[in-house]
């Protein structure tokens, strides 16, 4: 059994590449949750969704968001009312929160809705809401008010500083249901190569996560979002330098040392590797980039390979 | 100044008459709410959105509902999902209920939302929903449970048969902003060809507009839904017989006597006329089938001719 922690588009494509090496109802992935918000009425789960979209080969790779194919009717017709409409909501996504917020209405627990989803599109793996229960990733920007995670992700388009990144309810929230029994029982704990800040950093706030993860410390690989001194997309490098760590993958493996026994980074990092390893974290050198889903499948190996005792059962590339 | 009492399609159709033969901005419509429902999360009125694609002459004349030239990609995506797609929402259509929805969670009245919509999309005529509060159609089966409106209207198709009819809230709502003063200072009201049920029947039911309609009885002029024994669409002639009213022009007299000074009935109704006037309602027989735009011009001039004094500016087709 394989569980990941995941964020969005980058976890989406570690979780494309395990699920072919491992059988996919093998795999769980325990998702962010502090992206979601409500805009329209509409509960929005922008990490599940592209998980899921991912996971039922509807995903735009292109855009990298949302699902291809995608129409944009109704934002057209927001547009000629005045509506707000930064936040693009395909109608093919729309239909999701639809979905999504008519079952939570109803009573439906999150995770409920999010087993209806992904069995309705033939998604194999298990993708599990970190919780339950609302938890908001809030950022404060420097000399400036505390938003909303997408207010600064999508609407300032993350180019503003930021001082400061809470997870609003995590404290006080619930893990979601199986959530820590999937991490307790994993042969491999993967922490994706996710924003390790506002994607990552949600999820080990949930209670009972991050002691987990360190109880079996030697089970969890974690695959470094930052190569060669950037992210790939997203602010994960600004976000760290502002929160004054070094956007490498030193940084990186300080800041999962307690929780991950193993830390796979880019060909391009080579050179940083006995840095990684200084802080007591094992560091693989491998190709991070996953352009295709053979990358994913490829790196996936290298993760499960790094445990020792697994064995993967198709890492070619078809 | 006009005033209309409104519900959705005959009254759409009464209107875009009224807005030829006066100028559209002496033109208010106070439109029934108690249709209105939350699916999905949104906030959906039926009859204030089939007044204002309407008069925004954006709205799909066959279908005889929603927008013309609309798609349904997010029907179809939701379908997909096992979502509940019986109450059908166009794409371009879900774009007001996203619109609506985000505003009044912002804090704004529906009267100021529906404002914002109807400038946006050029509507001319002012349309007042009936109250800012909710109320709810409710309507009790015979044999069965006491269901939401649209459920009876839309999800069972007003095929079953109905024990009573009650408006949720509205003994306690407050009228909309300007809803009394319209109908106090109005040269002439009209009651809309809509069903007189659930379409008129909610908006008599808020406080103070009985008892106004009846204090200025000889300028209000009803408009018969039933023809010949018949409503043109929708259950008005089985609500009528199922609460213990004759479907014809007669039954709709009584239920209006006392308010409305004046009924206009079809032509076909001619020979009823008598009865009609022998409830102490003045009779006008007119053709009141209305198909096009100039049908219903002729129609507006017709109802606005009832009230002496007054003189219309273009009743002649165009």
């Amino acid at each position: 059994m394989i569980t990941a922690l995941a964020g969005g588009v980058g976890a989406a494509r570690m979780l494309r590449g395990l699920v072919r090496v491992v059988p996919p109802a093998e795999v769980t992935a325990v998702v962010n949750t502090g992206d979601d918000t409500v805009l329209h009425g509409l509960h929005i789960c922008p990490d599940l969704d592209s998980v899921t979209y991912t996971l039922a080969s509807m995903n735009d790779e292109e855009r990298g968001w949302g699902q291809a194919g995608e129409t944009w009717a109704v934002m057209e017709a927001l547009e000629r009312l005045g509506g707000e409409t930064w936040f693009r909501l395909g109608d093919r996504d729309l239909a999701t929160h639809l979905y999504r917020t008519q079952r939570l209405a109803d009573g439906a627990r999150l995770s409920e809705v999010t087993g209806e989803i992904t069995a309705a599109l033939g998604v194999g793996a298990r993708l599990l809401p970190m919780s339950d229960d609302p938890v908001r990733t809030r950022v404060t920007l420097v000399d400036g008010p505390e938003i909303d995670f997408q207010e600064y992700f999508v609407r300032r388009q993350h180019a503003v500083a930021v001082e400061a990144v809470r997870f609003d309810g995590a404290a006080r929230c619930t893990p979601g249901p199986g959530v820590l029994d999937a991490l307790a029982g994993a042969d491999v704990v993967v922490i994706c190569p996710s924003n390790p800040v506002v994607s990552i950093g949600p999820v080990l706030a949930v209670p009972g996560v991050a002691d987990c993860l360190r109880q079996r410390r030697d089970r969890v690989v974690a695959v470094s979002p930052i190569v060669a001194g950037a992210a790939l997309r997203g602010p994960a490098d600004r976000l760290m330098a502002e929160l004054g760590e070094e956007p490498s993958v030193v940084g990186v493996a300080r800041m999962y040392a307690a929780m991950a026994g193993t830390l796979v980074v880019d060909e391009s990092d080579a050179a940083r590797a006995e840095e990684v390893e200084m802080l007591g974290v094992r560091c693989i050198v491998a190709p991070t980039i996953m352009r295709t889903v053979d990358d994913s499948a490829r790196l996936a190996a290298t993760v499960l390979g790094a445990v020792s005792g697994l064995t993967t059962t198709d890492a070619s590339p078809r």
